[in-house]
């Protein structure tokens, strides 16, 4: 794609928009392996801000980092019955461990290497983890014990989307083990609200939180919590889900602990996980069609200086100012790069670094010098805000800070108003299936729990329960007749049709 | 292992010694998997505070982060012959990607699912990453590509021990693509003096940097660079590695870019890396028979506060003081933990610590707190050095940061010290092969370049050529004559028997 093509406008076709910005913004590449993809350095340092922001608030809440192998027996898998059946069935496997010349003149795998147990390329790691702990737990005083692995992980799925759905991706994985099933409900209710609040606070991204449906819930697990965030296609994203996993994988994994009574029990576990996805609902949540747009907290760069000048005399007057806007953010804290490259037009970098999502642009050029001032341009504006404005040298320095706090605050008010906007509350299926057919969007119905009335909603929309949503996100009179068959409503439902 | 047996002695069996300390250190454990390890967090710990620094040495050196794919096609393996050719055979092969029921019940790979052309996991990434760069550049000045990737690697290893030899590791692979042979020349020196820096400074373990021997050199490269440290047991580690690529892998993945005169040429490539065999390194070169030693600058923690007391109010009042010296010490950048559990004796609990390496112990006792002073231990002592000083609190408290650097430098200079007392030079064939033979050690001796000599020493005593030591490494009146065959020295070696 060359430089100055502009990008598809979401309104035409958003599914091709998020191809593109993806590729056009360098955070990700196709790569010659089907449904793998390449993280780009800008597209990887988003994650690294992602998985720093989240690792500090698991160690805050106590956990501990580990790393357990990436290949799991074939054994531990069948083991789960139910957890197979559920959807772990596209595996990567590995069946033989060396390589000879063919007959062709290249390589094959050695018929003499086969493997006596084939090898799974971890789909999730409870098995390999719940065997490792029932190692390390012998008393109650073992307990809790809480660990995360940051890690690759491997699903062969047929239709991928970068960053959306990759066979291989990148993910945290949180692994609990507890003396009682309270402090198991409890920490994976802590943990969901730790999602909550990376999503909302880091990526301005608002979710709505809940359980989910038994049909949802992660095969293995009790139940299952999850944070739901709206496109703007008004589709969701499953953002992020803890699960309460009871003795489900102790039990599996004969893994107990000798309680404080003397009695020998089964741990109550739990696990939670994000994933790289969360790139994808950044670019989907915040977006436009000119780039992606990235909050501040998150940007790899949140300052970009480019500094404009024609001659030699003026590169010099230029050059030396921008050297100290650089010195003076950086000693503020703000994360800036200085692009000096010289092969390229001003024009053509400000359109990249609006491509790329930058938060604030400053732009010196030899006026700028001799007046003593800054151009300071948003990437985005609130209404009533000024894109551009021309500040004296000083005050531009010092706003820059509360600039970017004010700009993460708008992103997160301007996404929360598109999702209450596309967020309905409906009692009427007629107009539940019109509205899914047409513009989407968030649905607040009543739901009488039978898996037949969620089988209709998705045959006839394509719809799901996302989540039945916590006290924090139900409605003030929660609705008393089931949307679709109009019988008593067991609990309040969120609808939508989802990614 | 029970906890209250102490380790086999290093003298006695040190490979022994080795796989107990790692494991009752609770740096690692085994997994079910063969040749796989599980990093328990202690281990992950020291590795994640590795990770930090070099990363950040990294980044100043102008490097970004990326991730390229697990799975690597196997004609781009098969493609780089020589590369194939020298050390690649043993490695996983996906070949199936569905599990289906088998007739036992259980699971099998459906036959259905094989892949027309298997994957290989990757055992580096320079095939994948060049073929990604090709893409990304097509001018001179998208040069140089500074980039580093943080993954986990597998090869099929038929011996394993822990850290050091793993089916699967954890590493982090740099790859540098640059537009002169001059400029790829001198970032595989570059990233060789920062990973000197690192070993020396941060794991205060001193290395022999120089190249490898064309027979040591990495299949693909046009020359390797190296660092070697040498254990407890005279026995030498490879500790990481450069490679100054030439054009070798931009032929075989046809990436060219546009020169400044307008030409097409092939660009000039780097790879180096570092893995977490770091941490067997570090365990073998400072660990002693109670447990390992850790250098502060990488220790999870630097500083253990353990409480000790017997009644109610003895423990209101040290637990009181534990407080206020946490809070001081953390306060003073410190990372420190205290333990707590008041199931565990104290001198259980100095073991379980020294065992860990922990720096520094804390101890606070009733008198301690009657008296305003805290009891300092070192966990190694340089001579002429207490173990234990009775200091007053605020005295204490001030001098933990001073300590701390204070063991750092004495744990290099120990290293060091038995370093050159294990460092010989030799013009004796016979002499040479009873070192071999006995009690090991670094030689350095001539050599007259061909590989004939380096064979029959190997064939002889096991030893090989670890580096030709770099300018800063060499010997002042370096030797004229081969070793081995008397002939004209080409140049300076250093041999020992090696992990």
């Amino acid at each position: 794609m060359a430089d100055d093509k502009g990008l598809t406008p979401r309104s035409e076709d958003f599914a091709t928009w998020y191809n593109e910005v993806v590729l056009r913004a360098e955070l990700a590449d196709y790569s010659p392996v089907r449904g793998s993809m390449v993280i780009r350095p800008y597209g990887y340092g988003l994650w690294e801000n992602m998985q720093r922001a989240l690792d500090d608030m698991f160690k805050e809440t106590g956990h501990q980092n580990a790393y357990f192998p990436l290949f799991i027996p074939l054994s531990f898998i069948s083991r789960e019955a139910q957890h197979v059946e559920g959807f772990a069935k596209e595996m990567a496997l590995v069946t033989h461990t060396r390589l000879i010349a063919g007959a062709d003149g290249g390589l094959v795998p050695d018929p003499a290497s086969e493997l006596e147990e084939p090898l799974v390329v971890r789909p999730t790691s409870e098995t390999i983890i719940y065997d490792a702990f029932s190692k390390w737990v012998q008393r109650y005083r073992d307990l809790p014990l809480l660990i995360n692995q940051w890690a690759n992980i491997v699903r062969w799925e047929m239709r991928t989307r970068l960053f959306l759905r990759t066979a291989e991706f990148l993910w945290q994985e949180g692994h609990t083990a507890h003396a009682t099933p309270e402090e198991a409900e409890e920490e994976a209710v802590r943990m969901l609200g730790v999602y909550r609040t990376f999503m909302e606070e880091w990526m301005a991204m608002p979710v709505i939180t809940g359980r989910k449906s038994p049909s949802e819930t992660f095969p293995g697990a009790d139940h299952t919590y999850a944070c739901e965030a709206l496109m703007q296609d008004n589709r969701a994203l499953q953002a992020g889900t803890t699960h309460n996993l009871g003795q489900n994988f102790s039990r599996q994994f004969d893994f107990t602990f000798q309680s404080e009574s003397g009695g020998e029990e089964y741990a109550w576990s739990t696990s939670w996980g994000v994933s790289t996805r969360l790139v994808g609902g950044l670019v989907m949540t915040h977006g436009d069609d000119a780039g992606i747009v990235l909050p501040p907290k998150l940007a790899p760069y949140q300052v970009v200086v480019v500094p404009i000048f024609r001659t030699d005399e003026e590169r010099a007057a230029v050059l030396g100012k921008a050297d100290q806007v650089m010195s003076a953010l950086r000693d503020a804290g703000v994360r800036v790069e200085l692009d000096g490259r010289e092969t390229l037009s001003p024009g053509a970098k400000f359109y990249e670094w609006e491509r790329k999502g930058v938060p604030l642009r400053v732009e010196i050029g030899p006026k700028d010098v001799a007046k003593e001032q800054l151009v300071v341009v948003r990437r985005v504006v609130a209404e009533g805000q000024d894109r551009k404005a021309f500040l004296p040298e000083a005050e531009a320095l010092a706003s820059v800070p509360g600039i970017l706090d004010d700009v993460q605050d708008r992103m997160f008010e301007a996404a929360d108003r598109r999702r209450r906007t596309n967020t309905h509350r409906l009692d009427d299926y007629e107009a539940f299936r019109e509205l899914m057919e047409g513009q989407g969007g968030f649905v607040y119905a009543g739901w009488c729990g039978s898996e037949a009335c969620e089988e209709k909603v998705q045959e006839d929309t394509k719809a799901t329960i996302r989540v039945l949503p916590g006290e924090e996100h139900r409605s003030p009179t929660p609705p008393d007749r089931c949307l679709v068959c109009g019988g008593a409503a067991q609990a309040e439902a969120v609808w939508a049709r989802a990614y």
